[in-house]
């Protein structure tokens, strides 16, 4: 075992202090790694406030990380000391089935989450990544490329994937028009990816105050959704919407801005059931869907393609001991566009 | 203009009744049919009674129309005399758009229905087929299969083509895995096209009352969705599922028995929004669709595909006098399968 120093959510209603907690001793299959930043993501705050009630705790929360190999395991073959990696929302999944095969497995059951959930024995709860070191199997370990800085990077393991996957799922490229629905951690990678893979790209934001950055980030479009003209202008538009937020819209003036065949893809998980009137659907063939970050193989694509085309996220790094503020700025869109935390600041 | 006989209804609240009024005279691209059958839809009974809240009056209804070509006009090439023709939900749409080059004309705004609508001068009402004869430009004429019985095919241009569509365009075929939910007018033409392009077909049925049906019909099984074991015993089992069904169901239930990537379709109009919980769909990349009738080509792909394969609906022949009582039985789902009415029944 080896002491790992993190921060933890220790019960659902206080805020998150030091921690310190074991780690595994390698496997001959695991990768030991100093995590250098950590990206946080709004569902480590529904998760550290137990708001799917699925809550386990203590909780050390965390699952966009990025450091450099301290250790591998004898059967390693893909990593050695000092490589720059990444691990993202899961450690483990089902390997025996079918999905797996598909390089679906973030949809299985098998899937052990990087933190508050259980090592495949079911008891060994996982710890994430707020905290100075973590222990991982190969198979789940990515390369980062060497050009993008790792502090930037972090933030594609979770919510870069989220955006990218349905991306090239629903074939987002040249001659498509699509439209991302919320400018913040997640909306502002949306706009990255779509513009890099050739669509046209249109940003719905509550108000006109991020169209700068949102232009500048790739967006070719940018609209207020408060203003009613938006709905006018724009029905029957897109071939793809990513929704990326989870407060209560008008959800079917939204589907009506998508084109005959259009998809609208939930990335975000609204508390509430999303009210979908078949009115909205059937006289145009639309769908609504909803997407899940992306496998192993896709996570490892997606991070590639940041390498090719230089995209990382907008990001404002803390140290660790601003988290609870850092917490209370992202459930009031208050940052631009991702906190990522600089583990240098853990205490020794 | 020649005098037409059918029957109609004068306004919401009144049962059809005998009607005369004006058809047009054919013009050089138009097919005059001398009506046989036609079928009764659902949907004949929301707009006779203004469910919708779109309906023009006096209105004959009618849009599942078999008959035989009484005169052409001198332009028409592909029909001549005596011709076995069809004629479905709509006679005229928009020719100049993309969508139209894609055979998608059904989901385009300048859809004229076959009745409850104007043509497309914007002002003379149209009229469907409780009536003795139609006319209707070629373009929006169907072949009627030489083996198929002209009263059990009529059917097939309303009911048959909103589930050969859907099934098409979601892939079902060998290795899919298809539930029809509900064995009515429009489940059981699911249930026979399904099982033809080669599926594992599932009838999810409110009881069991129709079982021995629908194994004669083609379904591999069939459950009881009012038995609760059934969402247990088929959870994450299907890649399609067809929701005939208007009624308000468990949208969230059903939505758990498909697989991943797996497509939920509603090819009916439920009166009241369907709260769709992202975790439903999220956690597996499920999707739920709308799906409307087919376009004039993929209609004729059907019928041909329904002559080769010996499809046509089960029916019940009645006069046209009997309508308003049928209206009746509709509503109560108690038909084994689909009305039609014999024209031979109107009296002169």
């Amino acid at each position: 075992m080896a002491i790992a120093r993190g921060y933890a959510a220790t019960d659902a209603s206080k805020p998150l202090t030091p921690f310190t907690f074991d780690r595994r001793e390698p496997r001959d299959d695991d990768v030991v790694i100093d995590i250098k930043y950590c990206g946080v993501c709004h569902s480590d705050i529904h998760q550290a406030r137990n708001e799917w009630g699925n809550s386990t705790f203590p909780m050390v929360p965390g699952h966009e990380i990025v450091g450099i190999v301290r250790a591998v395991g004898s059967r390693v073959t893909r990593f050695k000391l000092g490589d720059r990696v990444g691990v993202g929302c899961f450690v483990d999944s089902c390997t025996t089935c079918a999905s797996r095969d598909l390089d679906l497995e973030q949809y299985l059951p098998g899937l052990v989450p990087t933190y508050n959930g259980f090592e495949s024995d079911g008891q060994t709860p996982t710890q994430g990544g707020y905290s100075d070191h973590i222990v991982v199997k190969e198979g789940y370990v990515l390369s980062i490329p060497e050009n993008l800085p790792l502090n930037a990077a972090a933030p594609l393991l979770c919510a870069g994937i989220t955006l990218y996957s349905p991306l090239r799922h629903w074939k987002a490229g040249p001659g498509k028009k699509v439209a991302i629905v919320g400018m913040g951690g997640l909306g502002h990678m949306g706009v990255k990816f779509a513009h890099a893979m050739g669509a046209e790209v249109t940003v719905l934001s509550q108000s006109l105050s991020k169209k700068e950055d949102g232009l500048k980030l790739g967006a070719d479009h940018y609209y207020a959704t408060n203003d009613p003209e938006t709905f006018t202008a724009l029905a029957g538009r897109f071939d793809l919407i990513i929704c990326t937020v989870a407060a209560e819209i008008d959800w079917n003036a939204y589907l009506t801005l998508l084109k005959v065949d259009g998809d609208f893809v939930l990335v975000g998980i609204p508390e509430n059931p999303v009210p979908v009137h078949a009115f909205s659907l059937v006289p145009a063939r639309r769908s609504i869907s909803g997407s899940m970050i992306g496998s192993i193989k896709e996570t490892q694509e997606m991070l590639d393609f940041c390498g090719e085309h230089g995209i990382v996220s907008e990001i404002e790094t803390i140290g660790i001991d601003e988290i609870n503020g850092a917490f209370e700025r992202v459930i009031k869109s208050d940052v631009r566009y991702r906190f990522v935390i600089d583990m240098a600041s853990i205490k020794a």
